[in-house]
């Protein structure tokens, strides 16, 4: 490719809203251009990579023995609403209808298409386990699309979905898919940890983050640097037992003219913080009201709390709100509280005795409350954030930590063929049973960007041999002279018969200077330089990666490169 | 790939409106599925073979010096407001608000993306010119999809755009991409015809389909084998004089107790057909009134109407419109007629003097009627029927076929380059001017279903090895048997260590007859069986495309493969 001829070449701006690394070099180096917020263009050098990245996926997924087909992009919705997903999607699902007044959803995963797919057909056990995997875009109605494609609202993403007769098969699968995953982003030259993590709207039990630890990520991890890491939404932590030593006393209600926080409490009743109980009082998305309750040195995890309440949306409630409920602000707390209130109590309620709190009454407070003999709690469940610091299951302390998710996988369990009539497998028995699911996502922009998040200096990109747009960037210098124009473009041409992609910089009006910043924005891993002061078959090299030029014949160069 | 894994085995049924063979094979086969019509996934089978396809049109695009790329799917709406296609394309277009009320297209074609992107860098004369394509999915919510991949409401497209600094440069490049769509074809082994077509609501002023020849295609066109091919939408042909050498007669009005047809005419009035004057009264989108006047023994193409009337959209006018205007339904006449209505007047009334027609009143003619004398056409143009035995241009005969539209070229000079602010290239005397531009689209679906219309038999598909899903169908007989079994496995891997594509037929279960009829419905080229009659180093091989079996070794099999 000569680089007077590429479309896409490098300019100096960087474009006002470009805070991060990725998004300015990608867009100065000529790899991309935006349309509109979160909607990107790939110029044929971006593209070149993104491809390079696909094959990589795809090569990784095929050894695993997974298969690649497509599914259409737009998703008939009523197969989203057989499974309730228009709801717990929420904004970021876009629909549309046809001239035939049908509606459909601009696929953003496709769980419920491939269930569709599966269940045309007879499957038996003997046809179990299988994992269909495609490349298509996919859509995200994003609230903030964040600058180039760290958070795209249309990406390409490589979505994989496995159907098993059992869990203990899937369990193979999801193992296999954690060993794939780690090797394609190995090939991308990306270290990854995996991390336990929240499966949002996709549904099921458990899932996996693969996040590349960088400071400008979005995904806050804990890790005990022990083999335990996961996802601040979901991340547990040992709690060590408090007063438990201590008898039960008689409840009672006191004066307490104090403000609405957990210090006020502690200041006025001189008290650990740890004995205060915590109570927050949430509203869902259907209205319902939520009180969790928590020990006063713990927060409460929001994400973990929906869960565990099955709400979609929680928000707290309002002064007015929890007014109307008999209660005030500040002085929540369970007992004796509206029974239109469901209480959701953390773990940590266990490890004290004869806690304070509010009396739902302004300025009164109760002292010595136990849990099922003062209160009783609906729900009690694991509700705490965990914080660096925290002890891990391991006994060892957590270290917080800041990443880019590149991947994710998921168990999906019977979530999908539990709730699709005829999602079903006739098994050795000769009975129809609902198959076991998990499914496996990599986004591949985002991905790309991880890798020049990774790998860049002050000068530019430095692209991972793997993935580089080219593998040669050769330098034509003096190219006004006939015989050097030749000898690069031969070299130029011997390169390319042997398969080798070279990015052929034939400018003739441009500085060496320019062309050597060119090429280190550019970032390609191996630079060639010819020029009327190229002497005998030695050519000057220099790696991407290093500083020192080394001169070395082209076969030197091809078997290097080979 | 083993058999027994494949997600997608072969069927008996055919659905039930399948009435295409592509569609019955493909479905029966294995390759496809259908989500709701016109939109389709494409299983292991399908995907592989799409993807062959696809290869092999980036390669001849690349050796033509085009760039690859790819645009977002949703356009922003506002951009095929400036070029005022949301009119033009009408109900074909999906249209879709995010969340931000932001309006976007779904993407049908992508001139608008394409200049928009070029706009956004400084292109200069130098730069020019560049072809930029790419593979994205496609919207068209046509209102009849067809049964399988023949006319899909979404589906995978090349779609190619080059820029210009001339209609000069342009026309070098048209050049090119019809030779490298005839060689696309030719490597995906469908012969082409080059066609004159309509440009549709592309824009520009002449285009080209590639049509394979096919009884089921909807493309109607017309040929004197002599060079000229065009679709019947815009196919010219030469007429004759008749009696020009006639006086012109004073016109004058009679009695004309008829029917309403040009038949009733030549009758009453004994008089040849050519003769008569045949009036068409038509409406465009806007209410405007278009009477169409052309020789009696011709008939009105309404595309080629439309575009010399600039309509988008065209009907007949109502018995009540034409009795509104002052005239008659049966005896319209431009003579005298409302200046409301445009007069739209085809070529060949130059060849016919002191014409008959109606006289704008029941059971009244003229008779003696001649152009510019006794009535004058606002517009004077080509509107004419062409059909087969009619002469061309060559002077040649008409033959008419029908075919399968699977690629078309555009010429789109400064349709889009003029209506876009900024779509400018600073030429070498320092001015902005707008870029000449083309456009060049294929259709994979589509393709890949013309080539299963080409190469069937009655047992199932013969795919072209160039894009058949596998090299080699291996059918392993007696499996039950360890030998038999070792043997047949061995032979697989070795073939795919030289990477020979194969698809084995490893069941146990399935009997003889069962694996060569699936093999002939799949279509492989090459067919390899493998049993305990298979002695020594001899295979059983049959080409798909042939009857004889056949004894070689694995060696002179993979040898015939390479």
């Amino acid at each position: 490719m000569k680089y007077s001829k590429l479309f896409g070449k490098t300019i100096k701006e960087t474009p006002k809203d470009a805070t991060l690394v990725s998004h300015q070099l990608l867009y100065r180096a000529g790899f991309i251009r935006e349309s509109v917020a979160g909607r990107y263009y790939f110029l044929p050098l971006g593209l070149r990579v993104h491809e390079k990245i696909q094959q990589i996926i795809r090569q990784e997924m095929n050894k695993a023995g997974a298969q690649e087909m497509t599914t259409p992009v737009l998703h008939p919705k009523h197969l989203w609403e057989e499974t309730n997903r228009t709801n717990s999607v929420g904004f970021e699902l876009m629909s549309i209808k046809d001239r035939q007044e049908m509606e459909f959803v601009l696929g953003g995963t496709a769980e419920e298409m491939l269930v569709d797919l599966v269940r045309k057909f007879q499957i038996s056990y003997k046809d179990l386990p299988f994992n269909l995997y495609q490349f298509s875009t996919k859509f995200r109605d994003e609230a903030r699309a964040r600058g180039g494609l760290l958070r795209l609202r249309e990406f390409v993403m490589k979505d994989a979905y496995s159907f098993h007769t059992s869990e203990e098969d899937f369990k193979k699968e999801y193992e296999s898919m954690k060993a794939t995953y780690t090797r394609i982003f190995q090939h991308l030259g990306l270290k990854t940890d995996i991390v336990e993590s929240d499966n949002g709207y996709i549904g099921g039990e458990y899932c996996h983050e693969f996040v590349v630890e960088s400071e400008i990520g979005e995904s806050r991890y804990l890790t005990d640097n022990e083999g335990y890491s996961a996802h601040e939404d979901v991340a547990v932590f040992e709690f060590e037992n408090k007063n438990l030593d201590e008898e039960e006393k008689q409840m009672v209600e006191v004066d307490a003219v104090r403000g609405p926080t957990m210090e006020d409490g502690v200041k006025l009743h001189n008290l650990p913080l740890w004995q205060q109980m915590k109570d927050l009082m949430m509203v869902d998305e259907n209205g319902n009201f939520i009180l969790a309750v928590i020990r006063g040195d713990l927060e409460v995890n929001e994400v973990k709390l929906a869960h565990v309440a099955k709400a979609y949306r929680l928000r707290h409630a309002t002064v007015e709100e929890i007014r109307e409920l008999g209660s005030e602000p500040g002085f929540i707390s369970p007992v004796g509280l509206s029974d239109r209130v469901k209480v959701v109590g953390d773990l940590s309620l266990r490890t004290i005795k004869n806690a304070y709190t509010g009396a739902n009454k302004k300025h009164k407070d109760l002292l010595n409350v136990n849990i099922d003999k003062d209160y009783k709690v609906d729900i009690e469940a694991d509700i705490a954030l965990a914080k660096a610091g925290y002890i891990s299951k391991n006994h060892k302390p957590l270290i917080a930590k800041k990443g880019i998710e590149v991947g994710n996988i998921f168990q999906l369990g019977f979530h999908y063929s539990s709730k699709m009539t005829g999602a079903n497998f006739r098994d050795n028995d000769g009975l129809e049973k609902p198959y076991y699911m998990g499914c496996y996502g990599i986004g591949l922009a985002r991905t790309l960007a991880t890798i020049v998040e990774k790998f860049s200096d002050e000068k530019g990109i430095i692209w991972p041999k793997a993935v580089a747009p080219f593998k040669v960037h050769l330098i034509g210098l003096d190219l006004e002279g006939e015989s050097v124009k030749g000898k690069a473009e031969r070299i130029c041409n011997l390169l390319q018969a042997e398969d080798i992609e070279v990015l052929f910089d034939d400018r003739i009006d441009t500085s060496a200077g320019a062309k050597f910043a060119d090429s280190d924005l550019i970032g390609i891993p191996c630079r060639v330089v010819v020029s009327k002061k190229t002497e005998g078959d030695k050519l000057e090299i220099k790696k991407r990666s290093e500083k020192e030029t080394q001169f070395i014949s082209l076969k030197e160069l091809i078997d290097m490169l080979k």
